[in-house]
């Protein structure tokens, strides 16, 4: 039978970083405690660098390390929070920056926000199943900082920039593969965190008549927080029982980066060590849909995981929505 | 084995009707020629609607259609090429403006402009195929109006607002579901159908440094539709290879709604008769994603496909891309 393995990850980190000190003394804010504060000494930041092109370096690189070449994919889902175009789909201009028109490799965009990258591998691993796709790239490719308030230090020091994309194959065996997914969305937290202009509801044009501030991010994070950990528990049955497995049984969960304390809170109340709970916001913030593909990226690099463990990706993101997924690396 | 029929269809349009006569004495041309070129005779345009208002409204009479309650629901995808905000989901927006953020059913934006609706589909019968949900709605909900450039008499007269959504469900059956699927994209056409601005490559913020043009609709037509007609036939041979079925075997057609012109051209290229070619843009105009599930709606609330029927869905999209869904309704 078929399963979904993950045969390669590719990262790209935009080469500008930008500390907490110097946004704290831009901001005229003590830099220790916002470090302290946020967790985060420091984040990759663009310089000229798009959406596309960082993600396209992040697939060269999955695809080298899949040895695989762009035309042995089926499908590419790009899998961000924020696209670099209204139209067309960021999935098509990644395929334009690896030169890839000729291939017809079909492309398309899936948004969940935060969790966009999760929804597209549960995407990828239906079809996987169903035979339609043998290979898949899901590229996730975040750039934070263009919809930043900078002006709220939370925020400010949050965020930041960067591209994450795996590569996603069919293979035959027992035991590897998605072994569960689930996701719950809770509406009555969609104004939590939202960028309420720039779609169809205050469009770019209606800029000169809204507040600059209807363009940007804004998070009541305490209201996340507070909405996230009624809902968590429940969820986190739900998401074991689907994978038929006891939280004992995980090797490595793989949150969302959402924020330092957070993180920490959760990591906590769930009964994971820290060793068992990747954790990479100190030296990237929060990368959006970017965050968890980046995370995943360096528990493969450094070794965390290996073939046969079981992983957790958490997280919740704009909607207000909980998802993860449960796979066998 | 599980199949993928459709269970409920809706649609909204806004009660304002703008004719083709009043927007060519706007601009200052004559309206029988501009009517006759265009093959629109009027279309809907919002007056204080919002994309998930309406996504909401056509919802509601698919799941009365479907005899179903939002509840019964494991998941709601929207459909669309632009969202109602940069964050969150349109779908969350959906969800919340059906009060249904207790029931925390999923919810998730699948985006390849044009052709949004053939991928969620695609995606709703693999989730059904893989047992991962029952009862999916697809919401296709658009407000063209937002980034049309009025001062381009071609847009300005092409598109139209609306919204619609389909209840998929799973049954038992042999005969019936999604037969195949294929899509293509071709990104060296991705500059051909495009709004530059409002994602991370020109945010709004950026607003007053770019030219209007950068946040409104820009449409090469001659350059589509000549990458369309040299990609069609091979892009047809191999959808109809997947579906395992003939040209002749299809009882109907139902195309994105591009254009008057290129339906026409394209119709008779591919060799369909006018009565097996779903048409409804003399009153709808282009209603980007929202077009191919309209006139699906119209389909089967005129009778003009029966249970068991052979229908194809097909189009082309910013991307550029092509793709395409045959089903047996």
């Amino acid at each position: 039978m078929k399963k979904t393995s993950i045969k390669g990850v590719g990262l790209y980190l935009p080469s500008r970083i930008v500390t907490t000190e110097e946004i704290a003394k831009r901001l005229n804010v003590d830099p220790a405690r916002i470090t302290r504060a946020s967790g985060i000494d420091s984040r990759h930041i663009v310089t000229n660098e798009t959406s596309s092109y960082m993600g396209a370096e992040a697939l060269k690189e999955a695809l080298e390390d899949a040895e695989l070449q762009l035309q042995d994919l089926d499908c590419i889902i790009n899998a961000s929070g924020v696209p670099q175009q209204a139209i067309p789909s960021t999935a098509s201009l990644i395929q334009k920056q690896m030169n890839g028109s000729d291939t017809g490799i079909p492309c398309f965009d899936i948004n969940s926000t935060c969790l966009s990258f999760v929804t597209a591998f549960d995407v990828a691993n239906m079809a996987i199943l169903t035979g339609k796709y043998k290979r898949i790239a899901i590229v996730s490719t975040e750039i934070a900082s263009a919809g930043i308030n900078e002006k709220v230090i939370e925020s400010a020091v949050l965020f930041g920039d960067g591209a994450s994309a795996v590569i996603m194959a069919a293979i035959e065996g027992e035991q590897v593969g998605v072994l569960g997914s689930h996701m719950e969305t809770y509406s009555d937290g969609s104004s939590f965190t939202e960028i309420k202009g720039g779609g169809t509801l205050i469009p770019p044009r209606a800029y000169n008549e809204h507040p600059l501030e209807d363009f940007l991010f804004h998070m009541d994070g305490r209201a996340v927080f507070k909405m996230t950990l009624k809902k968590m528990d429940g969820f986190l049955t739900k998401l074991l029982n689907n994978a038929g497995i006891a939280k004992q049984d995980l090797q490595m969960v793989i949150p969302h980066q959402a924020s330092g304390s957070s993180m920490e809170i959760v990591r906590k109340k769930l009964g994971f060590s820290v060793d068992q709970f990747m954790n990479i916001i100190r030296n990237h913030g929060n990368m959006i849909a970017a965050s968890i593909p980046a995370a995943l990226y360096y528990a493969i690099r450094e070794n965390r995981i290996k073939r046969g463990d079981k992983v957790m990706l958490i997280g919740t993101s704009a909607g207000l929505s909980i998802g993860g997924l449960i796979f066998e690396y």
